[in-house]
């Protein structure tokens, strides 16, 4: 049996609201970026706008965090039985441990439990954990059924639910199993925000702030003029932090869906050294956003020692993140052992050490053969 | 670190044999077919044929399945030796049973203790378990290798190895789990065959003749004049057969490469009988070729019920079938469990039996909404 074809989502926005496209040709999505009446609080928007995304459809399976089943996920389950689908409700258990190959097994027989076929639907509500995982069930059983992502963190608002990566962990490393995916739909409500824990919103701002830092020094400046407000949670600047966050991440993944050309590699503006220091720190530690707050510390440090940027730049940005209340340094790094962890990246060519580096606020380079104590200086000026 | 990009293989390709290109635009990819020696009596010949399919490449994994370790596997590995190539082997137990979720995860396991990245290239030598197991892995691991496919069965040859669809079984049916990944290349040496069992090359003979079915009448009229030297494996025959099918595959998977047209469906010409026959016998009872030329004469015996073709194209395909030794009927089928079977199948379209039917040889056509006493009588007419 087909799958049903996507449905040309560029035409017809729905009126009420802003929707960024992530413009990929027969797999271009829309982000609906939704809050109040707009959102979940409108009791039949969810679902009409996933009818309209998804097309043909009989049967939605909901894959979601436990720790959101009451919140986030009776939302969109409530807003889909004013729906005619059939509905099926999987959950799974909070935290990265729910990557496992044993999970995903389990998974895809939950999935035929539910009988689902080629028609149905798989709905990921959470954060990138569930996404992730739920996206590559997705992308895997009957060899592909449509997803739709609900992220209800900031950080997955803002990363890992646009761009159609999904995937596993292995004993051996992080995110190795997996499949490019494009989901038929990202649904945002801000809402979902209001009870993230403080710590959790504020490692998402790593992510945003990276943003502005890799290709965009309007929203940059945004950033910088707003941060206090965002802070506070406040609806519109939250609002804009988020649509110029997706919109940003768009016109990269557009460019270079599966990674070929090499473009979509400024996305890992700071996450080289910020996987160093998540691994050698041991995973869980540290939130992911704070140890890319302080991936990009090191890596705008390395600028300014090759020579690529003015000091200037790095002080915007130290400013810019500590006002965010993110981290700047890791007293404990311990520059060896970074170092062997990122001659291993799956990301480094042949033991070379590559680096995404900014030249100025909204440009960054991917940069070949950086000599190890050149790294070694600007993981210690970390310290 | 981006996936090296794919070599343009429809320019230049090698002068020393026959090579069929599967159109698939930037995922064209050729298939060889060799014997003697162009194939793997060549000892550089497969290596130097791998790297120009593959590009960019320092480590191949050649993933085999355990029994032809000493005769196929053993070949490839020698011919890569004469390559700079970093060379890794891992085995995999013979039969269907090596298609499961603990054996996918093992393997990507084993796939990350090679140390493989994004440039290692999987090789899947063997047949349609191995290709189907080892091109999952590939289209997962680090989400995505590049694969080549090295068939060592006529079924393989003819049917899995093309076409990019991978996947594993779950408890709860076959291949539930899965991606359309292609290869880069298939490697077909015929040699292989000789050693192949009778009844196995007898089996993977109803996938050549449903080619001729299928969409091409002259093959099938090719095949009516020289069954008696296919069947005696005479080396032109029998590589033309192969090169026809392959040829047929090629031109419907360009047509639709990931069932989204239902032209793809044509190739499941007997199959829905034929899964109803394998899943009511018992797996493994009966041979999948087997059951698929039982479920052709279904098809066959159904379109001509249905009035849709004259009883001359069941006649041409019977004594074709049988002239290859194939069974016709199985005397053992139970109607009941046979439609209860088809009526869960996952490409039924909410519950209503949708056959392949052809209307004359050469042409086929996808017919829904068929009676279900209809059903019943054909499979009466093959007890």
């Amino acid at each position: 049996m087909p799958i049903p074809p996507r449905p040309d989502s560029t035409s017809n926005p729905p009126a009420d609201t802003s929707v960024i496209t992530v413009e990929l040709g027969d797999r271009a999505y829309p982000i609906a970026i939704k809050s109040g009446e707009t959102g979940l609080a409108d009791p039949s928007g969810f679902a009409s706008h996933f009818l309209d995304a998804v097309g043909d459809c009989t049967h939605a399976i909901v894959v979601q965090d436990v720790a959101i089943a009451d919140s986030a996920g009776s939302m969109i389950t409530q807003s889909l039985k004013s729906s005619p689908l059939r509905l099926s409700v999987i959950q799974i258990a909070s935290g990265e441990t729910s990557k496992s190959t044993d999970r995903i097994a389990q998974l895809w027989n939950e999935m035929l439990d539910t009988a689902a076929d080629r028609r149905s639907v798989v709905i990921a509500v959470g954060g990138g954990v569930i996404g992730d995982l739920a996206g590559f069930a997705a992308a895997t059983f009957t060899r592909g059924l449509r997803l739709v992502q609900v992220p209800t963190t900031l950080l997955a608002m803002v990363d890992s639910s646009v761009g159609g990566k999904t995937g596993i962990n292995l004993p051996g490393g992080k995110n190795l199993v997996g499949s490019f995916w494009q989901p038929h739909m990202v649904w945002i409500d801000t809402d979902f925000l209001s009870t993230l824990p403080e710590r959790e919103y504020i490692s998402g701002l790593a992510e945003v702030i990276k943003y502005g830092v890799i290709e965009d020094a309007d929203f940059f400046e945004y950033l910088e003029a707003n941060i206090a407000a965002i802070l506070q949670r406040e609806p519109e600047p939250t609002r804009t932090a988020i649509a110029k966050s997706c919109e940003s991440k768009a016109r990269v993944v557009a460019d270079d869906e599966r990674e070929t050309t090499g473009r979509r590699a400024i996305l890992n503006y700071g996450h080289t050294f910020a996987h160093a220091v998540e691994s050698t720190a041991g995973y869980g530690v540290m939130l992911h956003g704070e140890a890319v707050s302080i991936g990009m510390q090191m890596a705008a440090e390395l600028s300014v020692s090759l020579g690529r940027c003015d000091r200037e730049l790095l002080e915007r940005q130290t400013a810019l993140l500590a006002a965010a209340g993110l981290p700047l340094t890791w007293e404990d790094a311990d520059v060896n052992d970074m170092i062997a962890v990122m001659a291993r990246d799956k990301k480094v060519a042949h033991g070379k050490l590559r680096f995404v580096l900014p030249d100025r606020i909204g440009n960054v380079e991917l940069v070949g053969d950086v000599p190890a104590d050149e790294v070694a200086a600007a993981i210690r000026a970390c310290r």
